[in-house]
């Protein structure tokens, strides 16, 4: 089980580095086309998804911005654990569980008192 | 901002309803090969990246897996927030960062007493 958990903190900090990826180079297009361009074809060649290969990659070809990207997905992820709200994020997902069970009663089951026709009929 | 932390919400949800996937099949693995063949199918069919469109198939098709895939991956979650360490995924990340940069730096300095020719000439 811990080993799944490992997984999913390594899928965290490819979700931060992805989105200090998105966030940087909308800065750049702000700022400075010309890198916005190079860093954008960059990223198309060099698929983001593997952080570590991605970041390796992008500092030995542009030192300054893999380190604006990383300094970027640290600071992303403090202010995120800063806000984390676990009793909420439990509940929210509690609530996509619930949400559906009642998506499936409401396709099964045949409202007595419901005269119209748009209810299939009773399955389970 | 704000609007990342709610996609990186819905990854992490993502990430446990795969997770649950993953569990839930190698429990039928062990316990019901019949059940394993058809969830092994289902979910080569329908990839659970998405986790509503895959749990919204799967209820319909089998809602008694679905709504164990549900339960699975809430007690998950559950298990990981309750033993999350916060200052630990920080200093993770954060010695993630150095590392790259101590790798940058040990392949851009010339070591002025190292009479190896592993080092490259360049100079930062």
């Amino acid at each position: 089980m811990d080993s799944s958990f490992t997984d999913v903190t390594a899928q965290i900090f490819n979700l931060f580095t992805l989105t200090a990826v998105t966030t940087v180079m909308k800065e750049l297009y702000e700022v400075n086309p010309t890198q916005h361009r190079w860093f954008y074809d960059f990223v198309r060649t060099n698929k983001p998804t593997d952080r570590k290969r991605f970041l390796h990659i992008l500092q030995k070809e542009n030192h300054e911005l893999a380190e604006r990207v990383m300094v970027t997905r640290l600071s992303l992820f403090a202010k995120w654990i800063k806000n984390l709200d676990h009793a909420e994020m439990y509940k929210d997902l509690s609530d996509q569980n619930l949400a559906l069970m009642r998506e499936r009663l409401m396709e099964t089951v045949k409202w007595p008192y419901d005269g119209t026709d748009t209810n299939t009929e009773k399955v389970g």
